[in-house]
């Protein structure tokens, strides 16, 4: 199955949090504050952005994922509080 | 002269907030609240996250960035409000 490296990065209103943050646990890891990542195949990939989709306010809320093919075209560094790794929520 | 595609995504206290957004608009573009990206040269980015480990408090503050070798490389789309494109800014 191929599957893509995903990092989406949330601002939505307070009270559409909850079901932002649902929606994105139950596909991929928490990084930081705003920031989700984790491996995806493209099926589920497309599954999270349509539920996203109908959660969002597409007037106030704004939702940004970047994609690549594989995990290893893509380095992640981090300066100061290490919040979440893969393995802490998985 | 190689350069790269940086993701940078911010969490620090909104008291260091300024001196953070001023060192990343410097280097890179604003992308959606706590988000910027750009291309920089591996010594630019060296020179941002030098800035950056100097500004931020590392017990508090955590700053993560996402690396890749070309922004071919690195697909992103966004779900509801487009805040700025990297035309916005510079």
């Amino acid at each position: 199955m191929i599957s893509i490296f995903v990092i989406l990065v949330y601002d939505t209103a307070v009270e559409r949090n909850p079901k932002v943050l649902k929606t994105c646990r139950k596909y991929l890891h928490w990084t930081q504050r705003s920031v989700f990542q984790g491996e995806l195949s493209t099926a589920q990939y497309r599954a999270l952005m349509a539920t996203l989709n109908t959660t969002i306010d597409p007037e106030y809320d704004s939702i940004v994922t970047y994609t690549a093919r594989s995990p290893d075209m893509v380095e992640s560094s981090t300066l100061g509080v290490a919040l979440a790794g893969p393995g802490d929520i998985l």
